[in-house]
C-alpha cells in the first residue's frame, strides 16, 4: 500500500475531530476547552518488547490506544485526542494494515477519541508504535502520584494478575482461557472512575508494571510508607483457579504488569464515596493497603505477616517518563 | 544505563516547565495560555531511515526537535513543550545517550522548550525517535496549507538544496563543506518567520521533502496551481558552486528534502510588508513563484519555458499526516 493510500483511505477516516483538519496540514489545531487543564501523555509499544508480532493487529491497536488512555485516567482526565506514530517493518503488510486501523478506529469510537495527526516511517526492522494522548481535566483538578497521607487507605480498581496471565497463554506457557488473554490484549482504561476520583482520591496511579512496584512509585511520589496486604489482592475467578494459597503466587499476581487498574488512596472518611462509585461503575473497587508516616513499600503476606517479594513489577527495560 | 539513571540524570534536568511535574507522574498538566490555540505534531526520526546511524548523537537530538518545530513555524506557532518517545537499541550505549541527551538540552534551551513528559523504550534493533511537540497560536490565527489565492506570490525562506548536499557529504557521495552537512544535521526551524506570518501569509508548509513536492501539496490544499520558477530559486553560494545552469541541476535542488525552510503565499499587495520581514529577521525570504486559477504544480525552467523535472521530491517511505 503506498503512502498515500495509507493516510487517504485507512488513517483520514479517523481524524473526525476540526482540530484534526483532515491530517491535511502540518500540525493539528486545537482550541483548548475553557476553564481546563490539558494532560498530555506518550506512550510507546514496541513488537517483540510490548507485544508479540503474532498478535491480532486489531488487538495491537487496542491496547496502543488503551496504555496511554489509562494514564489520562491515572490523572483524571477525559480523552481529547491522539497523535499516532505509526513506524512500520517488513511485517505490517496491508492486511496487518488494514486490521492494524480498523481495530484502532473501533477503540477510538469505544471511547470517543478522534485521531489528530501524526507520522508513518517505513523500512524499520520491526514494528514501533507511539501514541500521544491528550486529555482534559477540570483546571486544578488533576490527579498525581504525589499527594496520599499517613492514615488514607489504599484502593485497587477491578482484578489484578489477570493479564500476567494472559501474557504467559499468549506465549504458550499456560492454559488457554479467554478472559485471562483478553484482559492482556485488550485492557480497559477506567476512564470513568479516574474522572470520578478527581476530588475523591489523595493520589492515583495506573498498575502497568505491576501493582507492587506501582503503588511503591506511588509511595515515593508521596513521600510515605504504602503497605500491601496480598489477602486482599482481588483476583478474577480465573485468575483464582491458577494462584496457590501461597504467598509467592499472590506477589506474583500483585507483580504482574499490565492490567491497567488504577491504584488510588482516599482518607478513611471517603469509604462510603468510594464504595458508592463502584456500585455506580459496575466496577469492583477493593481496599488492599494502608497509608503510613515513613517510606517505601511493605507487603503482607497470606498469614499477615511482613513479607518481601523477589520482585515488585515488570520492568522489560522501558520506563514512563509520565 | 539503568533506565532510573537515564531518566532521573539526563531527562528530568529537561523537564523544566511546572506542567512537567518532574517527570514524575503518569502524564504532563499544561495549562492552556488564554485566548490560544495549541498546535500539536509528531515526527518520527528512525536511525537508518531518516539518519546515519553515525551521524552524531547530539545532531539527532537537534534535528528530532528541529524538524517537529518546523512543523509548528509553518502554522504560525510557538513552541511551549515537547514529549519525547526515545526508543533504543543495541547501539545506543552511555555515550550516545549522554551525547543525544546534552544535544537535546542544548536545543531545547536554543528554542525556550522543555520537556513535558514521554517513554523509553529498550531492545529495538535500531533507534527509532518520537517526538510531540506543542506550540501555541493566537485563537484563530493558526496558518494552513489551504488558503492561497489566483494571484498570490510564492516565497521560500532561506536558501534551498543545501540539506540534500549535505546528506550526499555524509553519505561520502560529495567532496566534504561544513556549511552543506550543518544544513543537513543542525536545521533551523523558521520559529520567528513562521509567528511574523500569521496575518501576512495566505497559506504555508514547510520545505520538508523538496520545495517543489511541497509547493505541489500547497497547492492541492488551496485548490490552486502553483508555478515554481526555478531562475528564482536561493542558493546558497556552497550549493551555487555545486550546481550547473541546468534544469536538471536547477530541479535537483528544488527536490532535495530536510531544508526545514517554510514556503508560503501571500497577496501581492503584502510585497513591502514581506520584505521588511525578511530585514527584521536577517533571512532571505525569495519569490520564487506565483499562484494561479487550476490546479497542479508547474515548474518554469532556466529559460523560462515549462519543464517536468523527473521527481518532484523525496518521500522515502514516509508520509506526514499533519
Amino acid at each position: 500500500m503506498r503512502e498515500r493510500a495509507l493516510i487517504d483511505d485507512l488513517l483520514k477516516p479517523l481524524a473526525t475531530h476540526p482540530a484534526a483538519r483532515g491530517l491535511a496540514d502540518d500540525a493539528a489545531v486545537l482550541t483548548p476547552p475553557l476553564g481546563r487543564d490539558l494532560v498530555l501523555t506518550h506512550d510507546v509499544l514496541a513488537a517483540g518488547v510490548h507485544y508479540l508480532p503474532s498478535d491480532p493487529p486489531s488487538d495491537v491497536a487496542w491496547k496502543l490506544l488503551a496504555v496511554n488512555l489509562s494514564d489520562l485516567a491515572a490523572m483524571g482526565a477525559r480523552p481529547v485526542g491522539v497523535l499516532l506514530g505509526l513506524g512500520l517493518g517488513p511485517g505490517e503488510d496491508d492486511g496487518w494494515l488494514h486490521a492494524f486501523t480498523g481495530g484502532l478506529a473501533r477503540a477510538l469510537e469505544r471511547w470517543s477519541v478522534s485521531l489528530l495527526g501524526g507520522d508513518t516511517v517505513r523500512g524499520l526492522d520491526r514494528a514501533v508504535l507511539g501514541l500521544t494522548a491528550i486529555g482534559q481535566v477540570e483546571a486544578g483538578a488533576a490527579l498525581s502520584r504525589a499527594g496520599a497521607a499517613a492514615g488514607d487507605d489504599v484502593y485497587v480498581s477491578g482484578t489484578i494478575g489477570d493479564a500476567g496471565l494472559g501474557l504467559a497463554i499468549a506465549q504458550g506457557r499456560d492454559e488457554p482461557d479467554k478472559h485471562l488473554l483478553n484482559r492482556f490484549r485488550r485492557p480497559e482504561p477506567r476512564l470513568a472512575l479516574g474522572a470520578a476520583l478527581a476530588g475523591i482520591a489523595s493520589a492515583a496511579i495506573d498498575v502497568s508494571d505491576g501493582l507492587l512496584i506501582d503503588a511503591s512509585r506511588l509511595a515515593a511520589a508521596s513521600g510515605v510508607r504504602v503497605t500491601i496486604d496480598l489477602r486482599t489482592l482481588p483476583l478474577s475467578p480465573a485468575a483464582a483457579a491458577r494462584t496457590p494459597a501461597t504467598d509467592a503466587a499472590y506477589a506474583e499476581r500483585g507483580s504482574a504488569g499490565d492490567d491497567y487498574e488504577l491504584l488510588f488512596t482516599a482518607p478513611a472518611d471517603r469509604r462510603a464515596a468510594i464504595a458508592k462509585l463502584g456500585a455506580t461503575l459496575r466496577l469492583p473497587i477493593t481496599r488492599v493497603g494502608t497509608v503510613t508516616a515513613g517510606e517505601g513499600l511493605r507487603v503482607s503476606g497470606l498469614a499477615g505477616q511482613p513479607i518481601r517479594p523477589e520482585r515488585l513489577g515488570y520492568e522489560h527495560g522501558e520506563a514512563d517518563l509520565g
